[in-house]
């Protein structure tokens, strides 16, 4: 079992991330991203896809053309747990700009 | 420019899609997906991709784990056309049970 962080380490890890937001209503972060078009969207899908796959935590995400919108949350913890950041560093160091 | 369906051809042509609902208070269609694991609902995902880009037109995409929630609509038209039961037809064909 995986514990959810503690309220001071939710704020002191979000702070280290690149815009990550809390989602209201939800003990979860969200990041929206935008690439050039679908082609490098579905690419950058495609590689946080393997790493979750790898990590056995998965993503909830929407996707329309060149937008990705990510959630992220641990659904046996009910809330954010180190898997979660850990998944959140990945994403930023192959976002756009990174 | 693509011409929107009139509303008889949606009728017509909607009853020809498997499982496909028109979604409230926009013309557009919706199609909820579940599979054995989240490789089988990217593996789909990633095949729908490849088809959307050749088509280029892209679908509105919801995934969490093995669930796939896929809206069709042509941006341009502001409302459904031929593209997106095309688009449609195909995911049909390739969906679980097909």
């Amino acid at each position: 079992m995986i514990n959810r962080l503690t309220s001071e380490e939710r704020t002191q890890q979000l702070a280290t991330l690149r815009d990550w937001q809390a989602v209201a209503g939800r003990d979860a972060i969200q990041r929206q991203l935008k690439f050039a078009d679908f082609n490098a969207a579905f690419g950058f899908m495609t590689r946080v896809a393997i790493k979750a796959q790898e990590m056995d935590h998965h993503p909830e995400w929407f996707n329309v053309y060149n937008r990705v919108e990510i959630t992220l949350s641990t659904h046996e913890a009910d809330g954010l747990t180190t898997r979660d950041l850990e998944l959140a560093r990945f994403i930023d160091s192959i976002a756009p700009d990174a």
